[in-house]
């Protein structure tokens, strides 16, 4: 393995090291030292002399003859035990402290753990003052008590924890594209479109430049992305199936606790489409696989999510992974909501957008699980989705896929494909120059295709039951919020 | 496989179709064919009948009995050939044109391919007006040319290639990381922090609204990220390794092929550093790693280039994979600079910066192959760097990996982890306000620890030895050109 190898190469060359010494470890060069990870230490199975941990320390338990220690790297969420001789003690040992510890893997005698490290010398790299360390040894902090410090929150159990799991979510994402044959593409960040959704974007320009009119850095207004969906289209025109997972970003006024003004969109985009079941049939494929791929490598982080932070979630979780997603359409919803005694505060007549009450009647009246609603009113979506071409009630080829607790997860649609009625719809809005490179796209060598984005937060909301979505992102950006 | 089995299952759905159906495609759903995407047919040893391929039409030879297509569909370079009676031909069936053909996998006669689809049924799905479209069927057209039409060059062998090997090498270097135990963190976009390179950023407003002075949208002054770097020295508090790979920005006034105002950058971050080497391993190792990763998944692509685009760079990069790196040290490459005859037009006493004359005659004199140059003055480097503390020369920690034509690769450091030096540093700039949680991080379990960034575009530059970094990234943005 990559990892053990690279770790004794460095082990190695530490006497032999060319460059001014950090700091002295040549006390315990006689025989150089194996360097172990946390979780490489718990999956051992031998008897290891020589090793040496390096970490943060989790808990300190002082008895007469024996100091406790539980030392963490970030590399699980287990920490190891260190047993040494209360002689090695030393004030300095503090909950959040960094320290290196050398000496024997052994089989633990508590069934708590399976080894433990017999420690034959401690060093205490970093120290940390327990009175003015904002995270306490014996207490477990709510989510909202260490948003409140956005660089140290990493150092505590839950949020850890958040992070390796949603390392391992994007990397779920990026090998189900991948195994699915999906090209992946870094659509731009910058871009001069500004039509789709105008109130909502943030503008680019260099700093400490007023800019004069007419006289922009790129020669035309930039703003940040939206959506990577239009630049995915124009790889339609080459590639059956192509995808990006990046930030976008929405420049809306909210302190709500599922809105962030950056956050990651997984967007996908299939050729040579027949109807919306081609995109239903991926965004399904693609929620379970992940989610899989989650709980199957992350086990232990979600646990701890599930027993601690929000009891109850798992069983709404697997009765999702254990059905098939229903599928009904916005005109079905609209009589779902009709039928139902609830008072809604916003009306439900066919025509009127789905807000999230009514989002949340559906996802409940289906049994608490994920549902696509299909083919919405052709005047509610942009001018991109394809025609259903159907009377009386005028819709157009679009998919939700509302999910419980978090709402609105994916959105996604047929793409209009037919060169003169998509000119007609751009003609009516007034924006065909402005789009006169999508036409083309129509224009040569045109396919039926449609995509997908789905909110990368929101699905590990969904995943780990956690209510607000700034606590599954590393560096939550919102209005009046922009720490580090 | 799973792309079969969806493929399969695509298939079979179709004619139970729900929704609005697309385009009539019953009156070949006697028996329903099996979709193949072309690069699942090449490899195919079977004869296989009633297959469907989709894909764009890449040449159109009529004979008087047969016609030959070649079509392709992204999935790979080489098209796939198709034979049918010359009675399907039809004037539409051009260069660039959309279609799908159902028929017969079997063994090619020619020893060019090693099988070819008979056709029983061609369906052209979109046309292609060979005098409109910019790219011409019997035309090699420069990398120059292409550039012109950023919304179709994804249609040309050359950027199909390109985007084919940009998308492996992102898998490749994700793989590393994993591979090696890194945490995989989305370090934000927009970001507080305006320090670094002042000059040189964008700032972020909602678009439409004038700001008022003191009245931002994220009550400060925001930024787009020039290096996520602070924001992985957080999580440096937590895990031993840590990446971030994803867009940065510079604001510079450039129209040069080396520089754009969008670009990616992958990023490392490692604890518990004894020295550079622990920094100069892992550069070297991902470097390698990875291309040879996309030498391996992506040899006919690669290829291409290096037979068609760049020839001759074949053996460069061979040379570069095949040597371990020299180390140098900002010294000895100032010394190799003035004992040199060459005249350069910049400065070489110690001191001053190393310009790109310096750093290529480096490279060259190395046998052209990469190098690390390390230990910088102390006074070009940013307040992060680790003070050496050596004299007379005061030196700062630092190292850069200079490649064969493209200069700077890779740039990191070990970051001051000692609290008083580095308070003393933010003292003397005037930032130790600004930079109040980054002293934290030294203040609770500070570790010595160490990062680099590479940047990803400069890195394909090196495999490929493509000159101009516009044309490895999907949609170029730089000073006056936001293209879509």
């Amino acid at each position: 393995m990559l990892v053990c190898h690279l770790a004794a190469f460095v082990a190695a060359s530490r006497c032999f090291c060319r460059y001014p010494g950090q700091y002295n470890i040549r006390h315990y060069c006689k025989k150089t030292p194996s360097r172990l990870w946390v979780s490489e230490a718990l999956s051992s199975s031998e008897l290891r002399e020589n090793i040496i941990i390096q970490g943060w320390v989790r808990s300190v338990r002082a008895q007469k003859a024996n100091l406790f220690l539980h030392v963490t790297d970030g590399s699980c969420l287990q920490p190891l035990q260190i047993v040494a001789s209360s002689e090695l003690n030393d004030p300095s040992l503090t909950f959040g402290s960094a320290v290196e510890v050398t000496g024997v893997l052994k089989r633990s005698p508590h069934p708590r753990q399976p080894v433990e490290l017999e420690a034959h010398h401690i060093n205490v790299v970093g120290k940390c003052n327990p009175v003015e360390f904002p995270f306490k040894i014996k207490d477990r902090h709510s989510l909202e008590y260490i948003r409140q410090y956005p660089h140290l929150r990493c150092r505590t159990n839950a949020f850890g924890s958040l992070l390796r799991i949603r390392s391992e979510a994007a990397t779920a994402i990026h090998s189900y594209f991948k195994k699915n044959g999906f090209v992946n593409i870094h659509t731009p960040i910058i871009t001069s479109n500004d039509c789709e959704g105008a109130g909502e974007l943030f503008q680019v320009e260099p700093s400490g430049q007023k800019p004069k009119e007419d006289e922009n850095f790129f020669s035309v207004p930039a703003f940040l992305t939206v959506s990577g969906q239009l630049h995915l289209e124009v790889m339609s025109g080459a590639f059956s199936r192509v995808y990006t997972f990046g930030p976008t970003f929405r420049a809306e006024n909210s302190q709500s606790r599922r809105h962030l003004a950056e956050f990651y969109m997984v967007e996908a985009e299939v050729s040579f489409t027949q109807s919306l079941e081609d995109l239903t049939e991926v965004m399904e494929d693609m929620f379970k696989s992940a989610t899989e791929h989650v709980l199957a490598e992350c086990s232990e982080d979600v646990d701890l999510f599930h027993k601690y932070v929000t009891p109850g979630h798992r069983g709404t979780l697997d009765a999702m992974m254990t059905t098939s997603f229903p599928i009904i359409t916005y005109s079905e919803a609209i009589e779902i909501l009709s039928r139902s005694s609830q008072k809604f505060v916003f009306p439900t007549d066919w025509g009127c957008d789905l807000q999230t009450e009514h989002e949340k009647y559906l996802v409940n009246h289906c049994g608490n699980i994920p549902v696509f609603v299909t083919d919405y009113p052709y005047d509610l979506k942009p001018f991109y989705a394809r025609d259903n071409q159907d009377r009386p009630h005028h819709t157009a080829a679009a998919v939700d896929l509302l999910v419980p607790g978090v709402g609105e997860l994916c959105g996604g649609s047929l793409r209009e494909e037919r060169l003169d009625l998509l000119k007609n719809r751009l003609e009516q809005v007034g924006l065909e120059d402005a789009y006169s490179w999508y036409l083309d796209l129509r224009q040569f060598g045109s396919v039926p295709h449609g995509g997908f984005g789905m909110g990368f937060e929101r699905f590990l909301q969904c995943i780990l039951g956690v209510d607000n979505i700034k606590d599954v992102i590393p560096f939550p950006r919102f209005s009046n919020s922009c720490s580090l």
